[in-house]
């Protein structure tokens, strides 16, 4: 077993997983085949959802010198018929003698290939840098294993708590540097929620902006949650980028909908009722708080009633980054207790 | 002129004043004597109120060596009469042909002992290593400026500025490294302040205590403010260290009053209209933030109404730190606008 061999080929196959789409409904994934002597001969990655699998574009690259070769995935091959067929089958149909994988498929035990494969005779061996493999994915792994989208809660106040002042005014809470950096993380989300009420106090666009405040590259999916209609000329409705509107209070309703779309991380902007319902409901993952160094002493808090009476009840997190932003603060935490579903 | 010898004179009187103790009425002051030959002849420092001043420890150290020769002072020499007679006079009486100082006395111009030596004929020259003597002083100088002691505004709160839950609970918001925090800069403050709200509520003892929870060291006078009695019981009535009750709701009374006690830096505890009253006033000086990585939704806010109604009225502040402690986030800040008569 040449070990230094098949970590370098693993390492070749997450450099070219790199290259996929980052938010996409599917995995970033890449493969590359050697032959019997240990020789490259194709190389792939997944372009994202209805673009062929990383293993089948390296396999139809080697062609008939994947036989008696190996070939190193990322993630566990599939072993189900979706867009494209079973990625097991394709492997034991070009005669690849032995598959390493790095991460196992974080769906039911038996969604996996590694099974068809052992049964057809090829050796298997899955874990293979399955650390460097899982980080490429962890909103896809988080959102394939929970059943539902993984959710950031992001927020911006005072440090006293405030997300506006008494009479309503909130713009702009934190400086350009916090800004700038909201938008490089909407930017990775599948998906931007906020509630009617946010839509009808600020009409805020939701899109992702570059510094001339002028909508760039790819757009998540604007969604409104919330039974109130929103008005003709609301700017989440322009052309900039798609809107859902959900005529709901269920978050749970909310990503299952997403979910079904294949949204893998919701980007949830509020207000404080909306994330006071996700954080209740415990579908919050990750906060992201944007704290300006300023006092208010009054206005809406950022966060609404949590249903907690008590200290010993108060919702724990688990600060993960502080950050300085200009004048402002980022702290970004997760939720101490897994999703349900986890 | 011999400047690395001026300079390393006053590098030795700056270190002789950090012996000094850190809290008290009077400032920490330093004084190296040489004869003419520039050979270091009297050393002194000003051990606290009621003790000699720095300058008359080295005169008398120095004897009739100082005659000609050149003093050293990390503070501009006095020129009244207090406890002890001007220091100005003591150094023409000896005969030093000059003196050397670093601060400049922030009393009134007329305050200060250069003129009185000037006219004496002595050689008078000021603000070598001025930051460095000034940084020893901070609270004392940031108080003889602005006629008042220094405020620290220090609170305790989640991520989503509540200072304890719906229920009252409050105890332990943080965890025992800012904790163990509070307790070291409470030992720095010639006072710690709170109203009569929060004795009532959560009975502190407001003392400085180690990791065993004993009193340890000099204790800060304990003043609580407010009209109501308090509780024969009380902690804060022990006798572990003085309690001062000032029966008002007046900030600009209770720091008059400590003034003129000699108190330099108040640690300004809360609760949230105590502060309030404080921050709407513009007598708070920096804060203290103790952030804990919980979220509440409901309960007491860190600070109550200071009558700003718009975004734009926002008390700003200046961050200067940013400390994890443990799970929790420690923010030091001072206001933006300076105390007035500053």
């Amino acid at each position: 077993m040449d070990r230094t061999g098949d970590e370098r080929a693993m390492r070749a196959a997450l450099a070219l997983a790199a290259r996929g789409p980052a938010v996409d409904p599917n995995p970033r994934v890449g493969a590359v085949v050697t032959d019997p002597a240990g020789r490259v001969v194709g190389r792939g990655y997944h372009r994202g959802a209805g673009s062929p699998h990383a293993e089948v574009e390296a396999l139809a690259q080697a062609g008939a010198a994947a036989s008696g070769g190996t070939a190193y995935v990322t993630l566990e091959p599939c072993d189900h018929t979706g867009r494209t067929g079973p990625c097991s089958q394709a492997l034991v149909a070009a005669g690849v003698a032995r598959v390493v994988f790095a991460q196992t498929d974080p769906h039911d035990a038996a969604a996996g290939g590694a099974r068809t494969l052992q049964a057809a005779g090829v050796q298997v061996e899955g874990g293979l840098l399955v650390e460097q493999a899982t980080a490429l994915n962890r909103s896809w792994t988080a959102a394939v294993t929970a059943g539902r989208p993984r959710v950031v809660w992001k927020y911006a106040g005072t440090l006293d708590g405030r997300s506006a002042a008494a009479d309503g005014t909130s713009r702009w809470i934190t400086g350009p540097e916090a800004r700038a950096d909201v938008h490089r993380l909407r930017a990775e989300a599948g998906a931007v929620v906020v509630g009617t009420g946010t839509v009808l106090a600020d009409d805020p666009s939701l899109t992702v902006r570059g510094p001339d405040d002028v909508p760039t590259g790819r757009q998540p999916l604007r969604v409104v949650v919330g039974r109130r209609d929103l008005p003709a000329g609301a700017r989440v409705l322009d052309a900039a980028a798609e809107t859902l509107q959900l005529r709901t209070h269920d978050p749970e309703q909310v990503l299952a909908v997403l979910h079904a779309r294949g949204i893998r991380t919701v980007w949830l902007e509020g207000g404080p009722t909306l994330a006071a319902a996700f954080l209740a409901a415990g579908l919050v993952d990750e906060v992201v708080a944007y704290l300006a160094p300023t006092l208010l002493g009054a206005g809406p808090a950022v966060v609404a009633d949590l249903g907690i009476g008590s200290l010993a009840g108060a919702l724990q997190l688990h600060p993960t980054d502080v950050t300085v932003l200009g004048p402002d603060l980022r702290v970004r935490a997760t939720t101490v207790h897994p999703p349900e579903g986890a």
